[in-house]
């Protein structure tokens, strides 16, 4: 909120607010036949469509002191793309329900839309509809999500198979490090107000946390690769929540090798200064938004040519369990402490 | 919250709940592939579609004093399965995005998805997806509709023309007195928490505001009499607003003709009552999800059979204006004062 301009929102109403935020947009896919202005929007799908939503909520998923307005729009969509993707699917459009309160300038709502927009420009999505309300105290994006995939390459999370590869893309841990970094800075802002926040040196992890990518570029690989992976689920809630999702619809076991878990040497270094085991970040952090995925054996090939591509483990029968094969050579059974907003403690 | 069973919601935490929540769940429409349980839902539409989204929140949007969690959830995938029927087309899908405070037990969620559950059983709509999440204070609910229509037979509101005939089905204004009426029960109960709450009498207007229900009856009249009205909308926010939404879109002008606006007795002497001119209720009240459209003058006779449809007005040039021929024989040019929770002073 960094504009000197304030408008106030109740100057335009939901009507006049709504032809402020959408006036530029315009429509980029074929499938979308008419956006935002009428009952409800129109899609013409040329193949079978994935469909999901999330929804954030102020003071649960995020802290505006750290979390500038724009980045959280961005995030809001990137959520939602990358269960998407994580369908082997490509997104189309998306709706976002806003609920604001009156604290909120018609600025300060322009700059979660520029963050919004900037994300369907990337990701070449149309904002097609939504819902603009207020909200007697907080901030609440919900985001929906559509993409489109012919039936037979679409993926789920419940056909991983005996003998499959476990793979992941990027680096995991780095979000979750971010979190954790932004909530000591904030502590020692609300302590000094006055005191410099140091955020510089650790741009990768806090920009992991702030302004996460959906893996468009895995997928894309491939299509291009004719690779259709076995079983996929993207990494939200931590590798051993989405682990765990994967064995249990599949009906399998399986063994995670520690030693080629991807961490960031950022991450890696402020887990040890902040006195975490960096697995565990990987293993229990949340909001990778990476691809977790199982393919055949024989297309180990052609995933080993991708750098960003890592295989971390094998698909076994479901007697075996669900392990961690530690660097110490030990076997651990994987447990789920994902995050989870509604658990206890959490 | 009648029963007296209390399960902390943090005891199941997320998965736990949705489990719980979504067990008896089956898929009735063939184009529903998948449901809840993946990263997305699958669809395979089998024409054009409509997708909606509206978001619910406490105290903007209901006031759980009295509005029972079973109505409230009904109510939120009713209003969500009028704008699809108001594009003419046929309700399917549906996604619910909940946020709640731990000050709601399990027992409580259970009751909002059972009307959840009701309404989706009524109008023949898979619950395929959503997100469940904590909320740091108030209950949050957002749904999206997804529908289907042949290319040909989808209705916007931008499509109406001179000589078209308005019609609106139902009745309007009841909504909104049943919302006074609650308003001023709630304040009485709140200053004399053993006083007798007087409903009775009221069950007409008052269950308009907490169970309304969807126009389907219409939209499968139209596809039995072949027609395609030339423009719809549903009443959400009060008949000026929808009227002035037609009339801005399609570049038309209007004549609304007061001795034809449907308003039922029920709402007419409760009106009177609280002092208030009939009209207004239907002209500005809001939440009816009737549905408002234009049709060709040749269709006149079909629908004059239907004894919920009436004829209120005529579609005109747009040099005339949009204007309300009222009793007395005078114009007043329709102005917007409908139902708005971002406009100042509502």
């Amino acid at each position: 909120m960094k504009k000197e301009q304030r408008t106030e929102i109740s100057s335009l109403g939901e009507f006049g607010l709504i032809d402020r935020l959408t006036k530029d947009i315009s429509l980029k896919n074929t499938s979308s036949i008419k956006g935002i202005g009428d009952d409800a929007a129109i899609i013409q799908a040329e193949k079978r469509q994935v469909i999901t939503t999330d929804i954030l909520i102020e003071g649960i998923h995020f802290d505006l002191v750290y979390t500038p307005l724009k980045h959280l729009g961005y995030k809001s969509v990137i959520v939602n793309l990358s269960d998407v993707y994580a369908m082997n699917a490509t997104p189309k459009q998306i709706l976002v329900s806003i609920a604001i309160s009156n604290r909120f300038s018609v600025e300060a709502i322009e700059e979660i839309y520029e963050g919004i927009e900037l994300a369907c420009n990337k990701y070449n999505v149309d904002l097609v509809g939504g819902d603009t309300t207020a909200s007697p105290k907080g901030l609440v994006i919900n985001v929906v999500a559509i993409g489109e995939q012919e039936k037979e390459k679409i993926v789920t999370r419940n056909t991983a198979k005996e003998g499959d590869l476990l793979c992941v893309s990027g680096d995991l841990g780095a979000a979750y490090m971010g979190l954790t970094i932004l909530q000591r800075e904030k502590q020692v802002f609300l302590n000094a107000p006055d005191a410099n926040i140091e955020l510089a040196g650790d741009n990768y992890i806090v920009g992991r946390q702030l302004k996460p990518e959906a893996r468009k570029d895995i997928v894309d690989f491939f299509a291009e690769q004719q690779i259709v992976p076995t079983s996929m689920i993207d990494v939200s809630d931590g590798l051993s929540s989405e682990i765990l999702h994967i064995c249990k619809q599949s009906n399998v076991g399986c063994q995670l090798n520690e030693e080629a878990v991807p961490i960031a040497s950022e991450t890696y270094n402020k887990a040890l200064e902040f006195g975490i085991d960096p697995i565990n970040c990987a293993l229990s952090g949340g909001e990778d938004y990476e691809l977790l995925f199982t393919i055949l054996p024989s297309d180990r090939s052609k995933v080993k040519q991708h750098p960003d591509i890592s295989i971390i483990g094998e698909i076994l029968d479901e007697n075996l369990g669900v392990k961690l094969f530690t660097k110490g050579g030990n076997y651990h059974d994987i447990i789920s402490l994902g995050w989870n907003s509604l658990k206890e403690g959490d």
